[in-house]
Parts: structure tokens; C-alpha cells; sequence
């Protein structure tokens, strides 16, 4: 159960593929030196290691439960919470006017990874309630940023994200959940909400909920919403939680995993007399969603890296411990460790490399978010690109690496108490919230490939172009550009049959990209030689063996829609 | 929750991949005729979705419970399972001379094909038994065949295997238990057993347990093993069940899934009076267990086609179901049924696809344990060679055609009640128990390619390359050719290594060479238009797209071990 935060690698990545020197060379980010973020990894990887990763097996087995007088998290979980906002981990990345520390997000993300990776479902609470800060910092008057901020910034309050209605799943635009102007600046908001992570607890005395409700007279579609804040308790003249607003969690879901999180259906209004304040301009919704969103994808792609470092961190140390047969070779007939034995190994060296592939892409749009910040607007763009690959690919990863964590060990993966299982069930829910990655892939072949005319998909390639030297990286590269073209103008229905694979064949080009460069760098560098002899055997695994994968992908990203049409819906059932 | 049963499809891959007309015109299998077949999978088909099905839930949330008294199974399968024995589903492969039906093991496949994506969890105890069956009939005496035979046959008793314990997982040759003979022929066994499926319960009045064990004086390793019989109550001498014998369920494994089935730590001899009996010539346990294991690997690889089958079943009506969002080709603003959707079409195509594909191999690879059985000694070494590629690939389908059914549901598929995540999490033992696909790989690197040099294995790619007609197709045949061949002279660590991405490749060449001869006769063959039609939609996109997938597999199946151990074991914790 012990967990090893992974500063090193962070730092690594931190530095190799986020750009961290660039970063702390400006005005804004001076603060973030080396140093400092040395202290950061080292500060928040003793607390994740000693106060949330042993919660980690709690949350799974006692899980959030449901009370008429709300959700009661596990035992601990408080108190680990407590500790949490009094270290001062939440306001890493919050920004600096609200109580927050504003370094760079590639950190905050670094420090989320640990967090997660310690306890996934734990960290999830403060992952929306980045979502909230950054929903309030763009679209929030003054006066909302001031009686918020400061308490989400030290995540002493948390936040939630209300969009899901039964009726309505991936379709936004069919959201129902009413508000009406009650006269004084204020709305009255009626509806009920699905699938709200944390909206309940009792972890913090307040909870901002950020909910997209429909205004009168506003008009159908996604065009016709708008961003409410609804605090679970209005605010007092003085600012603090006062009285109950008319907010009922209504029931938790039973899920595979993440047991730790309470998935809340959230019914507002039941009295007639849930008040919100509207974020933002009326109609609005929908622009303050994606701020929320993109945010928060970035995030769910960290948690594929999250649980993919716990579950391999875990499967290393069984393979390291666990003695059976003899090596193949016949040179002994002693029983070794079973991480000698090539399939394991093999195994684990692909989780390795997966695990650091997912991460260097998370912390790359991570960069670009800081650079975006500082003016960069390319780098604005880069994020927007990079977004969808690193929610799906990342997520995808988190649960392939999960999955070859069960395999590691045997029949004992199967069985609860180990503990690799939990993983396994914890990681399939990341390919789902926040945009399906079928979502994703439709966002990456629809808006994306087509910004600034596919030039900053095509600006993208020539990056990894002008760096890649192996010969099928540089061939994956080449075939993901060929097949972009063609997408940007195929009919709709082929590019989303096509989606899907395209979407993995580029996050493998530039995972691609980023290990071999990690490779390069480490067999140059100085240093612990045993991770930088680790970061090259995972980038030279990468790029000799994953990355041909990826082109066998290319029939499938070049394939029409017509195949998937040839038979009738009800032929399904066939 | 409702269950259809794929007769259609069953009789097609019976017909033209197991060859059912060549077994038929047999004297042994002259019964099988097709209306026998029609009749039998009809006949099964309606049981297990009226009387099987409906418990497949209750399996996974009630489970099997352990008692002082003994395993409890959940509500409604006793009654269920007596239904089964009495229907005579149990009989059909069963033989004839002993109260079977001695029907083609291909026909007593599709009968378990059916069972267990009805409910998988209950279908693993024939399948326990069928194990058991093929044992005694290759090792026991007639003594011990009369005697348990007639009763294992119809499932009134059911059978268990006995290989693992907790110092040996994988290795057999590390196995302690002992046996020692009593003077009257009987041996008294002692030892502890793990992971024992339907170890115990309450289904039937006698459970019968075949156990390898260690006799005294043995040789070390898998040499010195013998097979025992072990009666769960020892017989009385008109040869009904009478006192208990001394063996003990310890305790059932809380599993990740596949609650329905015990898994049981057994304690033989707790008290110095556990008798058995042995199979077979003393050390001779290991030849023993692999005919009860080759059986099972098949049967394991099964499972993957039966809980495919269950998934996309799921799946597809869940798809044509929900409604949500129009088409993105802006035809029309009204909401479709997802199915409508292209990625969600592709995905369902994919779980068709890859659920056929898995059933195709396994049923060629039972197709050929007939034609041994009726003398074709060819058949034998196909089997031989399908039969990890049947097992592994078999079961990695149907983890990932599960994992799609979760995605098709979106978050509905992440919450228990919908029943999706209960497959995900039944499947993933089957990658894992029989020999882990691990395990399967290396035995397909080493003892499988290097039968009769090699000429097995290019046998079969002969035969796929005297058919396959797609240039893909055919180039991934070549490359399979091309790194079997290198395989067999490289170095055992190289073997291993690439063992399973080699696995990989020749299992989708032989599912792509199934796929296209199903397709193509489905285009020229009368019948079902809308039968035919999805059947050649499903060959033509494994054909097209997830054959050439393999293809880029080839960087990794060539590849060496060196990169494996280019760090110490150590460096994995880095």
C-alpha cells in the first residue's frame, strides 16, 4: 500500500516538456525556480504519501454514504481534508489577488498528479473545485470573486460542476433546469442535476455549485444557457455560510469505483427557494462551461496518469516480491522474482512507459496553459489541440496501464484485498466524465483540426517534425499530418467514424515525440544514473515499440463512414 | 437484461468455421445433423434465457456465500441447476458409453456458449465439469469411470480442478500437497488448495474434486506430481454419496467479479483422514492435467466469447434505446437513438466484430478436438497450436469488447444497477486463471512452434494463406510466417519477450482469415437478409480495420529482450 511520490520524474518532465525555465524566467511565475519547485514536489509527495494514500483502500471499501442530513465521507477523510487546506495544496495554483499562491498550472498539476495518484478519488474534490475558481475568475464579477475566491483558493470551500441532466447526457443543449430572476439580482433555480462528483460532504462548510440552468424566454440549445453559482448555504452579511439553500442530495450512485467520491443527484429547488447568482452574462452558459471544462479535462487526463503511476507503482513492487519459477533461460533452477521473468517485464516496462507517455502530454498542455497566461496566444491554441488528446489518451492509458496492473498479479489482481483491482475499477470512469472520448475525438475532428484552418494542427506536426529523428516516429508523424488533411475536409460522418483512431495515432505521435526527446535528454544528462538509465530503456520501449503500433491504426483513421452504415440499426441485433 | 441467443450465428460458425457437415457424415457424429443442432441450440438457447439469465445479476450482487456448513449459493441457482441437469444440457458432449449424448464437442460448445453469456458466473461449474470428465476419461480406470462418470456426465455431480496453492501460482512444479497410500490402493492427501472454482456449494450432492498432489519419494518439479480423486462425500458401496470426506472450505475470495462462482481455499486432510484415489499412473498427474487444462483453456477462451456476446447484446439495445443529440450531419435537429452516432456505431461494429471473431477461433479450434477425436492426428497438433491463441485472445476480446459495452452506456454504464460493469469486472479474471495469457504466449513461442519443427504452425499459415484473399490480410500472414519462423531459432528470453504480441498477431491473422471466409460466404449465401448482411458489415470492418492494426505489431513481436533488461530490476522503482 506504500506509495513513492515520483518527484523525480516530475521534475523531469516538469522541466524537459512544460518548459519550466521559460516559465520562471517571466515576471509572473519568477517565483517557480527550481527550488522552489523542488520543495513543492518533495512538500506535497511526504503529505499525499503520509495522510491520503493510506485513505486510499478506506475510500474504496466504506465509500462516501448517503444520509438525509447529507453524504458522510469515510473516516479520516476530514481530518485528511483539514490537513489538506492547512498545507496550504490547494492554493498552489489559485490565483495570487484571490489568497492563492499563482504558480505556474504545470506545478498545480504536478502536485494534483501526486495527490491523485495517492488517492484518486480523494483528489477529485479539488480537482472541480479548480474548475470553480477558474469559472469565477474569468466570468465572476468582483464582488462573486471576492466573497469566493479567497475560500476556494485555500480550498477551504468547494466546488462543483452541475451539467448532466437525466434526460440529458452528452447533449448540453437539452438541459431543462430553469432559473428565474426573483427581481433583486438574484435567481431562483429549478431543476435536478446527475452525476455531480462531490456534491455533497462533509469535507468542507461550504459548497459553490456552478449550474447551467435555461432563463426565461432564453433560447432552445446550448445557446439558451447560463451559469448560476448556488451556494449550499447562502452567505451571511458578513460573508460566512449561514442558512441551508433549498439544495437536496437526493441519492449517491452505486459505481464500479471511485468509491471514495460521492456521484450526487442534486435536486435544487424542491421548496421553490434555491437562490443563485448568475456567472457571468445571461446566455453565457456555455462559453463559462468550457472555461470549467477544458480545465477540468486536462484534469481527468491527469487522472489516467494518476492511477496509472499507483497501479504501477504497485505491480512493480508485487513483481519485485513475488518469487515463482525459475528464469526460462536454464542457467538456474532457482525460483526468481517474477519481474525477471521477459512477459512481466515487459509488461511493466510498458507500464512504465505509458504511464510517463501520459504524463509528459498532460504536463505539455499544462505548459501551454502557463504560456498561454503569459500572452501566448499560440500557446492558447496548442492547449485547445492538445486538450482532447490528453483527456482520451490520457484517460485510455490510465486504464490500459491499470489493467496490465491486474495482470502483474495473477489471479491475485483478481481478488479485492490486493488492492490492484481498485485501480482497475477506479480508471474506467476517467474515459466517460467530462466529455466521453468519443467526445473528444469528435472535438479534435471537428473544432480543432479546423482552428486558424488546420494551422495549429499543422504547426503541431512541423514541432514534432523538426525535432523526432527515429525513422517510424518521423513516418507516424508523417502519416497523422496525411491523415489530418484529409479530415479537415471529409464529410462529416467519415470524420467521426475516423475519429476515434485519429485521435490515438496523434497522441501516440507526440507522446512519441516527448519520450524520445526524454530519452535523448537523460542519455546526456547528469544525474541519479538509475532514473535516467529507467527514462531511457521507457523511451526507447516507446518508440520502438508503441509508436509502430499507433501506425497500424492508419487503415481505421482513413476509413469512411460507409462501412458503419451498411447495415440497418436493428441489424445490430442480429 | 433480456438474453437472445446467437443460434443463427452459431449455426453459421458451426457450419462453416467448426465444419460441422464433414463431422456428421462420421459414423460417431452421425447424429448431429442439422436439425439435431437447429434443435439443440434452440432448445438451450430458450432455457438459458428464461432460466439462467434472470439469475446472472443476482449472481453478482448477492454472490456466493461461505458458511460454516458450506458454500450457499444465491437465491433461484439451485432450483436453476437442477433444471439444467434435468434438461440434459450437461450430456451433450458428454460420452456416450457413460450416460452422455456424445455429441461434437463443437455442438457441447455452443451449448456452453450459450450458457455462459447467459450467465457466465453459473457456467463456469459445467465447464469445471466437463474437466473433470475429460480427465477420467483419458487416466481413470474403468472402475473409477463407472463409478463417476454416469453422474459427472449429466451434471448431476460436478467436478473441480486442484492446481494451485499460495507458494505456487503459475508453477505447478512447486506444488506441496502430499499423498500417501493408505495399503488398501487409496492414498490419504494433505494440503491446502487456492483459487479453487466451485470448490464447494449446494448445488448438487457430490462434488468431485481432482487433485494434484506429491507422492512420497517423487522427484522435484512437475515430475513427481500425481492426479487424485477426492470425493467431496466418500461412497458408499451401492456407490451413492455417504460420510463426509475431510475436506474443508476454508474461506471464498472476495473477488472483483464473478461473484456468482466460489472460489474456494480448500484444506485437505485437516484431520489426517482425506481419502482419494489415484488417476492414472503415479507422476503421471502433469499429462493428466494438461488434458483437463487444454479442455478448460478452450473453455476459458469461450468465456470471452460468451461474455462479448452478453456485452454487445447490452450495448446494442442500450444504443438503439437512448436518444440523444441529432446527427452531426445537420440533416435534421431532432435527437436519434445513439446507435445513430457514428463513434458509438463504430464501437458497436467493433464489439460485433471482435465477439464473432473470438467465437470463430474458439469454435475452429473445438471443430479440430473432433476431428482428433475421429482420428485426424493433424487435428490434434492444430488443436495443440489454437489453443492458446483461443484461450489468450479469446479472453483479451472479451475484456475489451466489455470495456466498450461500459463506453456505449456513457456514465449509465459506470453505475452497477445497468449491469454493464458487471461484465467488465467478470471478464477480467479470464485473461488470468487456466494459465495466464502470459503463459499462453510462452507456451505458443515454445512448445507450440517448435512442434514437428515448426511444421504445425506453418501448416496452419498455409492454410490461411491458401484462402485470404485481402492484401492485408495476406501481408499480415506473411509477417506472422516471417516472425514464427525467426521465433523458433532465437534465443528463449527473445522468445519470451516477444511472445505475446506475437500471440497477438497470428490470432488476429487467424480471426481476419475466419472473418473474410464468413463474410464472403455470407454475400453469396441465401438465408436471413439482415442475418447476412451484418455478417459481412463485421467481416468487412475486422478485415479492413483491426487486421491491419495487428500489422503494427510486428515492431514489437521482432523485437529482443535486450531493452527489457537495459536496467536493473531495481530501476523499475525509479
Amino acid at each position: 500500500m506504500t506509495f513513492t511520490p515520483p518527484v523525480a520524474e516530475q521534475r523531469f518532465v516538469l522541466e524537459h516538456v512544460a518548459g519550466l525555465a521559460d516559465l520562471s524566467s517571466s515576471d509572473r511565475f519568477a517565483e517557480a525556480t527550481p527550488d522552489m519547485v523542488e520543495a513543492v514536489l518533495e512538500g506535497v509527495g511526504a503529505f499525499a504519501a503520509g495522510e491520503w494514500a493510506p485513505l486510499d483502500r478506506t475510500g474504496d471499501t466504506v465509500g462516501a454514504r448517503w444520509t438525509e442530513d447529507g453524504v458522510v465521507m469515510p473516516k479520516g477523510f476530514p481530518e485528511a481534508y483539514r490537513a489538506y487546506v492547512e498545507g496550504g495544496w490547494g492554493t498552489i495554483g489559485a490565483p495570487a489577488e484571490h489568497g492563492g499562491q499563482g504558480m505556474p498550472f504545470a506545478i498545480a498539476t504536478a502536485v494534483l498528479d501526486t495527490l491523485g495518484a495517492a488517492n484518486m478519488g480523494f483528489a477529485l474534490c479539488p480537482t472541480l473545485t479548480v474548475g470553480a475558481i477558474e469559472a469565477l475568475m474569468h466570468h465572476g464579477s468582483a464582488e462573486q470573486q471576492a466573497a469566493y475566491l479567497p475560500h476556494l483558493s485555500t480550498g477551504a470551500w468547494t466546488g462543483t460542476m452541475n451539467l448532466t441532466e437525466p434526460q440529458a447526457g452528452s447533449d448540453v443543449g437539452a438541459l431543462r433546469t430553469r432559473a428565474e430572476p426573483v427581481g433583486d439580482g438574484r435567481w431562483k433555480i429549478t431543476g435536478t442535476k446527475i452525476y455531480i462528483s462531490y456534491g455533497d460532504h462533509d469535507l468542507a462548510p461550504q459548497i459553490v455549485h456552478l449550474v447551467l440552468a435555461r432563463t426565461p424566454g432564453a433560447p432552445a440549445g446550448t445557446k439558451g444557457l447560463s451559469l448560476f453559482l448556488v451556494p449550499k448555504y447562502c452567505l451571511n452579511d458578513d460573508g460566512s455560510p449561514g442558512e441551508a439553500n433549498d439544495v437536496r442530495v437526493v441519492s449517491i450512485e452505486h459505481k464500479m469505483g471511485l468509491h471514495a467520491s460521492p456521484t450526487c443527484v442534486l435536486s435544487f429547488g424542491d421548496n421553490g427557494d434555491c437562490i443563485g447568482e448568475l456567472i457571468g452574462a445571461e446566455g453565457g452558459g456555455i462559453a463559462a462551461m468550457f472555461t470549467m471544462m477544458n480545465n477540468a479535462r486536462l484534469n481527468v487526463g491527469l487522472q489516467g496518469v494518476q492511477v496509472a503511476e499507483r497501479a504501477t507503482q504497485k505491480a512493480v513492487a508485487y513483481a519485485r516480491d513475488r518469487i515463482q519459477s525459475a528464469r526460462a533461460d536454464g542457467a538456474s533452477r532457482e525460483p526468481v522474482a517474477i519481474i525477471e521473468h521477459p512477459d512481466v517485464r515487459r509488461m511493466l516496462l510498458r507500464m512504465k512507459a505509458q504511464t510517463q507517455a501520459a504524463r509528459a502530454l498532460v504536463y505539455l498542455a499544462a505548459g501551454n496553459v502557463d504560456r498561454a497566461t503569459l500572452g501566448d496566444a499560440d500557446a492558447r491554441k496548442r492547449v485547445d489541440l492538445l486538450t482532447p488528446l490528453a483527456k482520451a489518451h490520457g484517460t485510455d492509458l490510465g486504464n490500459e496501464v491499470a489493467s496490465l496492473g491486474i495482470q502483474v498479479h495473477g489471479g491475485m489482481g483478481y481478488v479485492e484485498e490486493t488492492g490492484a483491482a481498485q485501480h482497475f475499477r477506479d480508471a474506467r470512469i476517467t474515459p466517460i466524465y467530462e466529455g466521453t472520448n468519443g467526445i473528444q475525438a469528435a472535438d479534435l475532428v471537428g473544432r480543432k483540426l479546423a482552428m486558424d484552418n488546420g494551422g495549429v494542427f499543422l504547426a503541431h506536426v512541423e514541432a514534432m517534425r523538426a525535432e523526432a529523428s527515429d525513422a517510424g516516429l518521423r513516418a507516424l508523424i508523417d502519416v497523422c499530418e496525411e491523415v489530418g488533411r484529409r479530415l479537415m475536409t471529409a464529410d462529416v460522418d467519415d470524420k467521426l467514424a475516423a475519429s476515434y483512431p485519429f485521435l490515438t495515432m496523434l497522441s501516440v505521435a507526440t507522446c512519441g515525440w516527448l519520450m524520445e526527446r526524454q530519452g535523448r535528454i537523460a542519455r546526456d544528462a547528469e544525474g541519479d544514473p538509475i532514473f535516467l538509465a529507467q527514462k531511457q530503456a521507457a523511451a526507447r520501449f516507446y518508440v520502438e515499440q508503441i509508436v509502430p503500433e499507433a501506425m497500424g491504426l492508419k487503415a481505421a483513421a482513413s476509413a469512411r463512414a460507409d462501412v458503419l452504415y451498411a447495415i440497418p440499426a436493428d441489424a445490430f441485433a442480429a
